[in-house]
Parts: structure tokens; C-alpha cells; sequence
């Protein structure tokens, strides 16, 4: 069986694995990402880590490489990559002249959505549209329509942790603006949000979102009003992607999404309240299936489909 | 040169052309749409227009036929389309059978954004991904995505209108949700917003968009505060779409862009605070150009793409 050379890259690691077209992971490792002189050592690293692994596993069996890169792509340029200081840095092509292989990059949330969709449930490669959002230190998103990761005509698509929302206060945004998505709806913004309405009440303030959770689920009138609103923003404006790109599925991952239910079932519930009536009914939402190995899935489901 | 025959299904008038595969529109008529009897007329009427009209230009120069509908499109059955009251309405294969032609069908909002990408200015037809953004009685939208229309899993993409919006007051929405896009952004929205500032600080009531524009451009400081809000909303919405599919251009038309700069002037000017950083100066913003006609030409744009 081919397989995939798949890479997911971070801030802190480069995770690489081999993939079958069988969606089977059949080894995995990692180096660690060089951030120094902005990232000038990444590429190198990656291609003599690969060209090593792929000696050993045959490089007739391997059929491509695919690359979950943590900024904008534009075919095999990285446009930008903040987290690891690249600014137009040519991966795609490196990668393909080092090793001759083909190499397909994508935007690693948009990695994580082909993840999802293509093994993140049984019959999940049915599916051919679907929403990925992450909700981390900031909010991420993915957008798969008709099988194919949307990138948009300046690699901004699926940027949905940056969509306006009406917040009650002005939140500046990692980005310049103010009242992002991210500003509230991430786990940040959770805890944020609800050291807020504990400090207004006189009560203890949470230190994390795991706290913010357990004392809701204990009765904190606060805390669970916290998680209201912070669905209810969530809520809306996913609907809002819902009335724009129309998919089938809703995956919700990222560090909140461990919370499992006390976060998904207010989300879905205030979600059919704001997706299209014609929608109801005929959607999905779930919480995301694979972890960590979602972009590196993807990112070989990538080297399958386009090759 | 080949034709298309492209139809323009409304409410009132089915407005149906030939148009060659330059874009130019060679002739034009319509027939009046017959929605008695939950309009199961119009086919018939549609066929038999479109036979006759074939017969004098020759069948052998028609390429095929397409349509525009107002409702939601599913290959060639029309779901619903409320205006004319048809549910599950196979159209285009009833087309094909009668005239033996090929018949795509697309929503009405996406047949314009196709005409206008196609031949809305000079050089349109080299963009690939547009929202065209429709301000009338509601709002609607179509997004067309490397060339194809944006239909959506249940035919909803592109209803921006429902877009959920942080609104200072609960309108219900003929949805049946409340504060969507269309109660705000809408002609009827923007109206009602300016009656009510009107009423709060005592001055006279407004009776049309047109009067709202014309006392705004002469100082009235409530008409102008209830265009700058109304622009704000849609520039909010539209800039949490950009963030979503990141379209090159913008195209707003219907009623109220009649108003020309002055509504396309603020409302570009807020759209470029609420769309995503890395977008800013990499996209446009237009009024349509095409106006009735954007609709047939999306059509014939569409039998040209698809045969």
C-alpha cells in the first residue's frame, strides 16, 4: 500500500508520520521545530528527518508529501507563519526538489478539517462539507467544501476566530481589531469572561477553564453564566458560517472541546437557534474525534486525493 | 456563436434571453408567471415560450438552457421556492425532456453573483471567488468559489441575510429567527430603523429609503445615525463572511444600492475594519453593475461553464 509522508507543523515540534491510504498511522515521530533566525533551519530539518525515514520504509512505497503549515499557504509558498517567523518561505518547493516527491501544503487548521472528515468517525469519508473549529488559546477554523480545504483567494478562509461579534466591552484582539471571535470564545476568552463576572460578584476567581467548568457543574451562578454566554457567542456566529457555506458537520476541537458535553450540548442547543430553519435537522455537530493526529491525517489525505 | 437560453424566474415575470458566449444578450422577453394553482404552470409556460423562440433562432445554435429560480436548487429539482409556491419541483428535467437541451438550474442570488463575476466591469471575468451581496425587501447573497456558485449539503449557502446579528431591539424575521441580517440590513430594514430614531427624537417619520438618504445628505442628524448603523451592520456581517471564504470582490446590488456613494462609501469604509488583517487592500468592493440582467447572464454563464 502507498503512503503518505505527513507532516504537522508547530511552534515547538515538527510531528511526521507515514500514512497508508487506509487512514492507518504506521509510524510516527517528531523533531523539534528551530525557531531561531526565523525559522531558517525548518526546512532542512524536515527534509533530512524525511529522507531518513523514508530510506527505511522504501521510497517507492512513499507517494507524496503533505504539510500542515500553522499560517497562510499559497501552493507550496508559506506566506506567513507567525508562530514560527516565516514570511514567504518557498516549503513546497524545497521539500519537492530535496526529496522528488510532490509536496501539498495546507493551513494546519484546514489540515485538521480534512483530518476530521476523512477519519474522524465511521462513514466520516462520506462526508464532503464540513466546518472544523478549534477552541484553544485563540479560535481556529477549517472549511472543507465539495472534499477540497477552502484557502481563500488570500489564504484567509476559515478564518472564523476573527469574525466580529457583539461583545458587552471592548476586547483588542491579537489581530488589531476589537471584538473578534477569539476575544470571547476561546478558552481564553472563556476565562477571561469569567473572571470577569467573578470579580463583579465578589467570588473567587477561576484560574483556569477546567475550574470554570467544574464550579458550573457545582452550581457557581457565575461561572455557568460564563459558559452561557461564551456558547451563545460561539453559537452565533458559527450559525452565521452555517447561513454562508451551508456543510453537513460541525467538528468543535482544541482544549475546550475536552470540556465534552457541558460545552457541546449548550453549543448545539444554541446553535439550531441560530443556524437556517431549513438547516434543522439536516446538520451535524460533534466533537472532534482524532486529537493531535487530525493535521497529520489530513495533510495525507492531501497526498492521496491529489495525487 | 452558440446561445444560451437563460431564464430569470420571478415572481411577477419569468424574463428569459438568448446570450451568446461573449455575454452579449442577443434578444430578450418574458412571460408573466402564473403562480395560480401553486404554479404548476410555469413549466408549461416556460417550455413552450422557450420552444417557439428556439425554433426562430435555429435549435442547433443552443447550447442549452439555464435558470435562475428564487428558491433552493438541488441539481435540477427546485426544493422550494416560496414566491411561486413550488415544493420538490423537478424543472430541470422536465426541461431537458421537452426540448432534449442539457438545463442547469441555479438560485437566483447565485445566478447574479455568476453574472456579475462574468460580465459585471472590464476584466471580471478574471475573478474567481465573489460575494454579491443583494439589498432589497431582504438580503441575499451567492458566493461563487473557483468559478462555481456555492450551492451548499441542503441548499442554503450564501443566505446572508440570516446571518445572526447583535441587534439593539428583537425583530422578528419572516424566518422565523430573530435579529437576522435582513432586519437590519435590509431596505425594510433600514427604513424601520430610521422611523424609529425619527419617532424617538420627534421628527418627522420617513416614508422611503430615498427620503432617509436625501434628509441624511441635508443633515438630519437621526436619518444619518440610522445609516451609519445600518452600514455598520452590514459591514459587520460582511466582514465576518470575508473572514469565512475570503472572496476577492464584493458586489453589492438591489434596491439600495441605488443609493450609490452614499451607502457604498461608508459601507466599504467599515468593511475594511471588520475584515480579517492580511485581507485589507487585497479585496474589492462594488456596486453591481448588471442589474436586472445579472440573473440572466449568471445563467448563461453556467450552461457555457457546465457543457
Amino acid at each position: 500500500m502507498a503512503l503518505a509522508a505527513a507532516i504537522d507543523l508547530g511552534g515547538t515540534s515538527v510531528k511526521m508520520a507515514f500514512v497508508g491510504e487506509d487512514g492507518r498511522i504506521e509510524r510516527k515521530w517528531s523533531v523539534p521545530t528551530d525557531t531561531s533566525e526565523s525559522g531558517k533551519n525548518i526546512p532542512a530539518d524536515i527534509v533530512r528527518s524525511l529522507r531518513e525515514r523514508i530510506a527505511e520504509v522504501g521510497a517507492d512505497r512513499v507517494a507524496g508529501v503533505g504539510a500542515g503549515v500553522p499560517g497562510a499557504v499559497d501552493g507550496g509558498l508559506v506566506r506567513r507563519a507567525v508562530n514560527i517567523g516565516w514570511t514567504g518561505v518557498d516549503l513546497g518547493g524545497y521539500v519537492e526538489r530535496e526529496l522528488g516527491l510532490p509536496c501539498a501544503l495546507l493551513n494546519d487548521a484546514n489540515a485538521a478539517a480534512l483530518g476530521e472528515m476523512w477519519m474522524g468517525e465511521p462513514g466520516a469519508g462520506s462526508l464532503r462539507d464540513l466546518l472544523f473549529v478549534t477552541l484553544g488559546t485563540g479560535v481556529g477554523g477549517g472549511i472543507v467544501i465539495g472534499g477540497q480545504a477552502l484557502n481563500g483567494a488570500n489564504s484567509c478562509a476559515g478564518e472564523i476566530g476573527h469574525i466580529p461579534v457583539g461583545g458587552w466591552e471592548n476586547r483588542v484582539c491579537g489581530c488589531g481589531k476589537t471584538n473578534c471571535l477569539e476575544s470571547y470564545g476561546s478558552a481564553n476568552g472563556l476565562l477571561r469572561t469569567a473572571q470577569e463576572f467573578a470579580a463583579e460578584a465578589g467570588t473567587a476567581r477561576p484560574g483556569s477553564c477546567e475550574e470554570v467548568f467544574s464550579r458550573a457543574a457545582a452550581g457557581d451562578a457565575e461561572m455557568a453564566r460564563a459558559l452561557d454566554v461564551t456558547c451563545d457567542i460561539l453559537a452565533r456566529a458559527i450559525g452565521g458560517v452555517m447561513c454562508t457555506v451551508d456543510v453537513e458537520e460541525v467538528v468543535v476541537g482544541g482544549g475546550l472541546s475536552n470540556a465534552g458535553e457541558a460545552l457541546m450540548a449548550p453549543l448545539a442547543e444554541k446553535l439550531d437557534g441560530y443556524v437556517f430553519p431549513a438547516q434543522r435537522g439536516r446538520y451535524r455537530i460533534r466533537q472532534a474525534a482524532l486529537g493531535n493526529d487530525a493535521g497529520i491525517l489530513g495533510a495525507a489525505y492531501q497526498v492521496f486525493r491529489t495525487r
